[in-house]
C-alpha cells in the first residue's frame, strides 16, 4: 500500500520508489503520475483502477477483489494511491480486505496533498504567532452533504483544508459568512504540484465567485484561515495575528514568498 | 527547505534525496536520521541546529542567521527538517527570513509524522463510515498552555492528533472526560517509524495513567478518536460508527490489522 504523493512523480518516497522496482503487479489510481509506472520493470503488470470526481471507473468492491486476485496470481503487488493511502483514500478498507484473506500488507506512507500542495504555494498549514492547528476535511461525504465538522472548523484558529470539495465552495463560504468570518483569506489550488497547477485567492466570502469566473475545477483543494494570508497574492494583507505578535516581538514584517 | 519525514531515512522523497546529493551544506535538526547525511558528498558541510523537547540547542534567530551565512558562503544549502517543514516546523519563518535577504528558496515537502506515524501502526487518520476529518494540533503553544482549539476538537468526529503534547496528556484527557467522551479510543506513539517505536493504547480517560506506568516519553504523538479503535490492540472494540454502518451496508466486520 504505497502513497504516490500529490502528483509530481519525484514526491514519492525512496521506500515507495524501491517497492515499484520490485513489484510483480501495480494497481494504480487515475491521479497517479504515469511517470512513476515506468520505474517498474517492463514485465510488471500495470492496471488502472482509478476514480475521478464524478466518474467511478471501478467500484470499491471490484478493486478489493482485484487486489486479492493479483496478490494470489502475481505475488508482490503495489497498490499505488494518490497522496497518502490513509487520507480519504480507502487504503485502510483495502488493507483490511486483504488481511481478511491472509495476505500480508505493508504500508508506505505518501506525501498528502492536504499539507504539501499548500506548502508548494508557499503557504504553511501552521505558522507560529498565526495559528495552532490545521484541520483536514472531505467535501464529499457518503450522504453528499458537507461534514458537520465544518461548523466547528469555522470557529477555530485552524487552517481549514477541504479535499474533494470544490463543488461545495459556495456552501462553505456561506458558513463562514454566517459566522462573521467571511474576511478570512482563502484559496483554491487545482492540480497542485503539477505543471498545470492553477490558483485563485481571495476572502472566503468572495472566493466562490472568483473561482467560478476563473473556471477552477476538480481536482482541487480549498484552504481557509489566517495562514493563507501568507500567500504572495495577499502581500497587502498580512494576517492580523501576525502583525500583532510580530509587533510585540519586535521583529520586522517580512514579505510573503518568492 | 526539505522535509526528512518521520524518522525512517527511506521515508524522504526522491526529490529531497536528490537535493541532499547536490548540497554544498546541510543544516539539520536533531530528529533527522544520521543515515540521511551520508547520502550527501563527503565534502558537504553538515551542521546540526537541532532542538529536542525542553532543550533548545540553537535559538531560532541563530538558525535563521546561520542559514543566510551558509547560503552566502557555500551556495546550495539544504535545510533538512524532521517531518514536513511547514507543520509546526518554523519552516515558513526560516523561508521568509531567507527571502528577505534575496536568497531564493525551494520547498520540498516531507512525510508528516502526524499522518504517517499512525498509518505505520495501521491506524488511518480517516476511515469511511467512521469519521470525516482529522485535526492536527500542537500541545506546546508559546504561552505554554494547550491550544484553545482543543475544546472544539473534543466535540468533533475528527481524529485528533496532538504533536509535542505528551506532557499535556492528563490535561487533554480531562477535557475529553469533561465532554463525556472519555471512552474514545486513544494512543500515544513514541519514536514513530523508528526501530525503538513504542505504543500505548486505551480509552482516553485511562491513557495518562497507562502512559505513566509504561514510562512513555518524548518525542511522541497523541491520537484520539473512533478511527484509533481500528488499531489491533482494540480488536475487541470495533468503533460503534463502523459496526452500525457496516451492518447497514451488509458487509462483514473485518479484523483490525496484522
Amino acid at each position: 500500500m504505497v502513497g504516490a504523493g500529490p502528483g509530481d512523480p519525484e514526491l514519492i518516497t525512496l521506500k515507495g520508489w524501491k517497492a515499484l522496482q520490485n513489484a510483480d503487479a501495480i494497481l494504480y489510481d487515475a491521479l497517479v503520475s504515469e511517470e512513476l509506472l515506468v520505474e517498474a520493470p517492463e514485465s510488471t503488470v500495470k492496471i488502472c483502477v482509478g476514480k475521478r470526481a464524478g466518474k467511478h471507473s471501478f467500484r470499491q468492491e471490484d478493486t478489493n477483489r482485484l487486489l486479492v486476485e493479483c496478490a494470489l496470481k502475481y505475488g508482490h503487488v503495489v497498490r499505488l494511491k494518490g497522496g497518502d493511502p490513509f487520507v480519504f483514500g480507502r487504503g485502510h478498507e483495502e488493507m483490511t480486505y486483504l488481511l481478511n484473506f491472509g495476505i500480508p500488507v505493508n504500508v508506505i506512507p505518501g506525501i498528502s496533498s492536504s499539507i504539501a500542495v499548500p506548502a508548494l504555494q508557499g503557504v504553511p498549514v501552521t505558522r507560529r504567532h498565526v495559528n495552532e492547528s490545521f484541520w483536514v476535511l472531505t467535501g464529499t461525504t457518503r450522504s453528499g452533504s458537507l461534514s458537520e465538522d465544518i461548523r466547528l472548523a469555522v470557529q477555530s484558529t485552524a487552517t481549514v483544508i477541504v479535499l474533494m470539495g470544490v463543488r461545495k465552495l459556495p456552501e462553505i463560504a456561506s458558513l463562514y459568512n454566517g459566522a462573521g468570518r467571511g474576511d478570512l483569506p482563502a484559496m483554491v489550488i487545482q492540480n497542485g504540484s503539477l505543471p498545470e497547477e492553477r490558483v485563485v485567492t481571495g476572502a472566503i466570502r468572495e472566493l466562490p465567485e472568483i473561482a467560478r469566473k476563473e473556471g477552477i475545477g476538480t481536482p482541487g483543494i480549498i484552504l481557509i484561515g489566517e495562514a493563507v494570508g501568507l500567500h504572495r497574492n495577499f502581500s497587502a494583507i498580512v494576517p492580523k495575528a501576525l502583525v500583532k505578535s510580530i509587533a510585540n516581538a519586535g521583529h520586522s514584517v517580512v514579505p510573503a514568498i518568492k
